[in-house]
């Protein structure tokens, strides 16, 4: 019966994009009816719009699209659960979050697909910034997307990797209200991630405030990252091959554990998979301290199911999905985070901006409850909640741009 | 009163760009109300359009927004007659050419404004084109436009810099009813050519078919070039610095004329002027053939005022402007070659289509008058017999893409 729903959804889906022939398309904000709309939306009115931006370039957040547009870019290398799959397939994707943005955040949003990845991905991105206020990169596998985003960080305006920063925030509001809901104290919390890609990582960086300024969020005590070779540890060989690796084996698993996953969870408080589906079992569950906190993230099948991790002992449990209770998706965060970021004409997205996104979310549940520790998606006003407190807190680190 | 009427226009300009933030948005073509709209647009239905373009990667014509969206990509060296201003103060020109691709052709067309020129040019643009099912360069100085358009021609959709193509399509149907109507044949036909830019060397190339297939036009008997330093001649110095003019020197001035201007004129039969204004003198055209033709095209001053080349003895008169009659403005063109680009699902713009495009335009006229040898400019029934015969040609030779 499921199976055939999804044929369905895919049938039906493949119908919409035949007739539309895609889902996006440039929309003129100005009347464009007669000569006179034209001598001033074109030549020879645009004249005097183009000496003003040539004497000052930061006034094209003034007088163009600059200043609600962003550029979703990809190489196509990691889409959805589908793969390297590159470009032209990662199309209807990027199209399909352009969508999210305008619909939640009134962004408008273009994609540019790459046909795959090259060495000269950061330049390129580099030189398309000018009509764009912020890039967002999506679908872009570990470790270069880690390379790629650390390069971008002086172009003058955000870019950031969703997958990683936009799951790391609505983690860490997760988080912080699980924490309410369980009275734990989140400075003395065991965490085990399970993955160390793109979200495993950025997910480690920020509950350990790995690069974060000190006291600018709270660091949890300590946190075991585990890759399909088991924890992640100073003495595993290889890890030189991965600059990233390397960092998680410094600056993780301060007692030194080896071993697998099941090794790892042994009296943990908090289990984090952002992996593949059905790697946790109830036993793991069981062998973690008292009222453990699951967020089970693989997508479409979680680590464990909801069922069976609360059968097991689980206190809470979190997915990625919309049908359980507690979805922790990405969409929660990234359409606020530039929303806010646009609104302060941001130069790039501090740690502080983030920070501030998980702590808005996290706020915006009124009485966290063991179901309930995260709004629902969706939701523009949570857009808006999140959008907010990110514009503030770029003004305050520093990060937006007056233009007078 | 000339003077104060402008800067009531730049005025008014800015203010309609400040309040509007720029001109263009991205638009849903889709609806998006509710989470089964989302599960067909996005996940999970879009995973099978990425399945199905993986597999075969035209189906992006299919099922994107590659169907019906170009790229206008310019690095600003040569924006109005504001010169090399750059990318970021070319952004608002570049944004109204996508509102007069939207309204006259119902083509998204995006802007790309490069910040400069630097040599991954071409690359650049190269690593963009999966989204896009053409490219308009606009806007870029010469002799770089014409190395830029060269080398782009075999990335697989089409690649126009439109100063150059579409504006000797459009002389080239202006021609052909001015013959019509001063009785001249066109193979018989002295040409002299003011400008050697990127919109002189277009048209030179087109009425002289340098580079394009023998038979597929007529060639004019001769024509003679001038640049800044009078004629193009093969014994010039320092031809061989600038490959385009030395192209011009071997296909032009076939009895080695020498001198300025007005030593190219006399006897001539038609001038075309893409060069500066008040360059060309009444004796200029009282020392021309019988029933002269004068296109004058600099803007907003022509190369000479219709009034004083008609009292001179021009038999036709065109410029840029439309307060005159015979309006020479590639927008006659651009529209309606894209267009019909984009419904063959072109590889290329081959001479075909373009020849094509200005037989149709000269056509459209079915009854040519010295006042009147084109088609006014911004009516969408031209643009629908443009794209018509150009698709037509992009079948005929061969560019058109089948996706079965």
């Amino acid at each position: 019966m499921k199976r055939t729903k999804k044929a369905d959804i895919y049938t039906e889906s493949l119908e919409l994009h035949r007739k539309h022939k895609g889902k996006i398309e440039v929309y003129s904000k100005v009347p464009v009816k007669n000569r006179k709309d034209l001598s001033l939306a074109y030549t020879p009115g645009v004249a005097e719009v183009c000496r003003e931006i040539h004497r000052n370039k930061d006034l094209a957040y003034k007088y163009t699209l600059k200043a609600n547009t962003i550029a979703i870019v990809t190489d196509g290398s990691r889409v959805l659960s589908l793969g390297n799959i590159g470009g032209y397939a990662a199309i209807p994707v990027m199209e399909g979050k352009a969508l999210l943005f305008k619909k939640l955040a009134g962004i408008d949003a273009f994609p540019l697909c790459f046909e795959r990845y090259h060495l000269e991905f950061a330049d390129d991105i580099r030189n398309i910034a000018p009509v764009f206020g912020g890039i967002a990169l999506e679908d872009i596998a570990a470790p270069r997307c880690f390379e790629l985003e650390e390069s971008l960080q002086d172009i003058g305006i955000p870019v950031m990797h969703d997958d990683q920063h936009g799951t790391a925030v609505v983690v860490l509001a997760a988080l912080i209200n699980a924490c309410k809901v369980t009275n734990k104290k989140f400075e003395d919390l065991n965490i085990v991630v399970s993955g160390a890609g793109a979200a495993g990582y950025a997910i480690t960086r920020m509950l350990k405030c790995i690069g974060y300024k000190p006291g600018l969020c709270s660091s949890v005590n300590d946190i075991i990252v585990c890759d399909r070779n088991g924890i992640i540890h100073r003495r595993r060989d290889g890890l030189y091959a991965n600059k990233y690796k390397f960092i998680i084996s410094e600056e993780t698993n301060k007692t030194g554990r080896t071993g697998s996953l099941a090794d790892a969870l042994r009296e943990a408080d908090v289990c984090i998979g952002v992996s593949v589906p059905g790697i946790i079992t109830p036993s793991m569950i069981r062998s973690m301290n008292k009222d453990p906190i699951i967020f089970a993230l693989a997508h479409p099948t979680p680590e464990i199911l909801p069922g069976d991790a609360l059968q097991a002992g689980a206190a809470i449990v979190g997915t990625g999905r919309n049908d359980y209770p507690n979805q922790i998706n990405y969409a929660l965060a990234f359409p606020g985070i530039f929303r806010g970021a646009l609104d302060a004409r941001a130069t790039r997205i501090s740690d502080e901006m983030k920070v501030a996104a998980a702590h808005a979310l996290a706020d915006f549940v009124k009485r966290p409850r063991h179901d309930r520790i995260l709004p629902a998606i969706l939701n523009r006003r949570v857009v808006s909640a999140v959008a907010e407190a990110v514009r503030n807190a770029a003004v305050e680190s520093g990060c937006a741009r007056d233009i007078g």
